[in-house]
Order: C-alpha cells, then sequence, then structure tokens
C-alpha cells in the first residue's frame, strides 16, 4: 500500500449564513471558485454551524439556559455554571452544544436537528453538482474528559466511513489487530480545524487525499454511531453524582440494617 | 491572515526500530532522503511505539498485567478485563499504556519514560542537523469516554506549542473568545494518524504548514501539560466505582443513624 498524502486547505469566499441560505449552493460556488477545483474522493469538513444558521436554528441569547435543558437528554454531572450532559444527538459535552461564540449578537445556536442528515443532503447536492464522489463531516468543537482545551469531532457524516475498521486486520508483524479502531471522521475533523480556526471565517475545509474513506453511496453509518452510551458507558454520571447516589442507596439500607441490629 | 493551507505525509525508509538505536539519526535520514525535504516550521509526529522501543521499553508478553500495574499511577475504573487508569505521565486509558500490537512477537511495549524530553532531545538533534526550526509531537492511540474507537493524542511535544490559545482573542464578530482553547497537539497527532494508520509500517509523519505553532525554543511546555486530573477532573472515578465508594460511606452513616434513632 503506498503512503497517502492528504493536503486541507480552508475554502475563501463563504460569506455570513442567515436562515434559509442553500448551504450546498454556498459551499458548492466556493468550491467552483477554489484553485484546486474539486476531484474524487475528496472529504469537506463543515463547521456545524453553519449549517445551524442556514436550518435556522438561531434563539436568543436570554434563552442560553432554557435551550441547554431542552437539548439535553440527560445529565451527566454539574459542578457551578457547568453543565455536562448528552445531548439529543447522544454526545456528552459541555452545554449540550449550544454555543454563544462567532453568532450574530445577542444569539446563541442549537445543533443542527440531525447532522447525518443534513451532511447527507449537503452530500448529494454536491456530488450531483461536480460529478464526482465527494463525502462530508458535520464538525463541532468539544471538551474532552481527561484533557484540558477542546479538539473538533465529527456529528454529521454522509458519503464516507466514519470508522477504519482494522479488526480482522493485521499489525506489521502479520498478527491480527484485535481492538484498534482509528475513528478517521474525528481525526478528519481535527485536521480541518487545523486550517478553519475559530476566529478566521472560514467555516468549510477540503481534505484531498482520503478517497479510500470515500464511498459509493451518499447514504452511510454517519456520526451518530460514534458515540458510546448507555450500559457501555463506564463514564456515564460524573464521580461527585455517582457518589451522592451511592451515598443516599447505602444510608438507607444502612440505616434499616442500625435498626435492625437493635433489635 | 490568509488561510493555512497544510500537507501531512508519512516518510518511508524507516525500517524497524530496536533497543539504542539512535532515533534522530534513523529519523533524519528518512527526512534527508525524504522527495520533500525539510523547511522551517515542519511538525513531525512521531509514533511512541518507536520511542519506546529505541529507548528499549520492551518487556516479554507474560508480564503484561503486572507491566499495566507498574505504569498505573491511579486506577479510575475497572470492567471485566478493562482497566482504565491514570499513568504516570497523567494520561487516563486502558491499559496505562501497554501496548501489545506492532511488536516484536512475545513482548509488549511500556511508553517513554518521558515523552517530552524523548521529543525535546530529537527536536534539538533534528533543528542542529537540518538548520531549520521543527516541532515534534509523540503520538499514542487512545480511546475516549463517550466515544467509540480511538484517536491519536499527543503525549509528547518539543519546540512548538501545544494548544492555540484564543483566550484573549476574538471570533468573526469581534467578541471575546472566552472559553476556546484548542488542543492543537492533540489534532495534529490525529491528522498524523490519517497518513500513518496502524498497519503500514511508517511511524512518522510530516505536517507541513502549521509554522505559526513551532516555536524557537526547543523546550517549550510540552504534553505533559496537556491531561486534566486531580479536582478538575469531573470523572476521575468511574460511575460504578463512584456509587460503591458513596453506598459504603452512606452505610456506615446510615447503620449508625439507625441504630441512634432506637435510642
Amino acid at each position: 500500500m503506498s503512503a497517502p498524502r492528504i493536503q486541507v486547505w480552508a475554502l475563501d469566499g463563504i460569506a455570513e449564513v442567515v436562515a434559509g441560505d442553500d448551504l450546498a449552493a454556498i459551499i458548492g460556488d466556493a468550491l467552483a471558485a477554489d484553485a484546486d477545483g474539486v476531484i474524487d474522493g475528496d472529504i469537506l469538513v463543515v463547521t456545524s454551524k453553519i449549517v445551524s444558521k442556514a436550518e435556522g436554528r438561531q434563539l436568543a441569547a436570554s434563552d442560553r439556559e432554557d435551550a441547554i435543558t431542552a437539548e439535553t437528554a440527560r445529565v451527566v454531572a454539574v459542578r457551578g455554571t457547568t453543565r455536562i450532559v448528552e445531548n439529543r444527538l447522544g454526545v456528552v459535552g459541555a452545554a449540550a452544544g449550544v454555543d454563544a461564540s462567532n453568532t450574530p449578537e445577542g444569539t446563541i445556536l442549537l445543533l443542527p436537528v440531525d447532522p447525518d442528515a443534513s451532511a447527507r443532503a449537503l452530500c448529494a447536492a454536491l456530488r450531483e453538482r461536480f460529478g464526482v464522489r465527494l463525502g462530508i463531516v458535520v464538525s463541532d468543537t468539544l471538551g474532552r474528559a481527561w484533557r484540558i482545551g477542546q479538539t473538533d469531532i465529527a456529528i454529521g457524516a454522509a458519503g464516507m466511513r466514519v470508522v477504519d475498521d482494522l479488526r480482522g486486520g493485521t499489525d506489521a508483524q502479520g498478527r491480527p489487530l484485535v481492538v484498534t479502531v482509528p475513528v478517521v471522521a474525528d481525526e478528519i475533523a481535527s485536521a480541518g480545524d487545523l486550517v478553519k480556526g475559530k476566529a478566521t471565517g472560514r467555516p468549510v475545509a477540503v481534505i484531498r487525499g482520503l478517497s479510500r474513506y470515500v464511498t459509493d453511496e451518499v447514504d452511510t453509518p454517519g456520526a451518530r454511531t460514534l458515540p458510546r452510551t448507555g450500559e457501555h458507558d463506564m463514564f456515564r454520571l460524573g464521580t461527585d453524582e455517582a457518589i451522592a447516589m451511592g451515598r443516599q442507596v447505602g444510608y438507607a439500607d444502612g440505616f434499616a440494617a442500625g435498626r435492625a441490629s437493635r433489635d
């Protein structure tokens, strides 16, 4: 296998996106104007912010706390004003993805309703326009447990594989690789963030050289398959919350036993 | 600010690394032979595996469980045979970074003793040889809470900034960016993984186009600054472990109260 070589750059010429905009047309025009053109196997990383804006997911900033509550499927941990929650998409993070940066003054943005569906719509329209197979990643910026700061991850995807499942493959010594499942959609979102930046007004990155992840079909298992939740989640509650829950149960059991011990 | 454009590729010609090898010489020779040469501001992503091998961090595979215990600073959560621990470097993950893939038959690999120091040594030697400012990331493959699969992160770094601290900067609307701290070293490690792959025998990636993160000095705050541990860690114990701990304390308190209630 020859070494892949990738190039990553951000598209110029995408102006402020507003509710009702045809995002596929806007991104398509920026692609058409790009000096490097579009080739089969290119992957576009699209900041979820502009998907949300086009889909009219904007609210008044004064509704922020209520919006976080509404977007929350389950509270995982709370400390001070920080709420770590599982959002509607199964993604665990602060503030349920409700965003107040890079939004018009006095407004907040909710995440797209269904980022995989948004990715599919973009993917189909852009494939149709350019006549090549493109992949789409819709990215969001997220904190992580046990690490400072943030990285970009995939919250939507279409037309591509989101993981490079090496189970069944072999390592360089020919032994089976049993555990490693690189989440390429997240790695691609991170690579895109390195050129998009947070403050540059360039919300779309092109990644060229990863056509091996791009599929013939548009409708692929998307980023919705990436969260690990429910019984498989060893960190389904924050430590303080779990201790408090255990203490309550233990206290009741202990109290009953204590009373009984005197009989 | 003009849009950065990055290129990412893996170096060819790095043979199996063994204990005592001069890794800077090996990587330097591969760089010297590379068609794209080396330019000021290039960043190399070096798989921790080859750093470990060169540093002789190899053990017999039969010692795996003991090795995990020895590399563990603190157990975070255990389920079945999976041990999530904080390792000596402050990094939380499965098996303390003890690795059994892509290692010689019958052996396991421990993480480098001090990956930031390893990065500094590589960085200094390669800067000296090529007469340009290079940055180094030492990468490892790691699972995440709440997400399936793995991505590559930085466990060592030198000659570059590991975060792009935008606090004090402004968003595209000119408002202060108060929260976002992109961990570029992790994003760079992820980008490198997209070309290195797990099974290709290409353990070093070159990233060109991010010279804004490369510093004049070699000795920079490294990847050791990236883990979030201790009191700031809302997930310092697994949920099951925390419930059990709370239950034990609650039971004792409840028992005493139950007894007292009969007095």
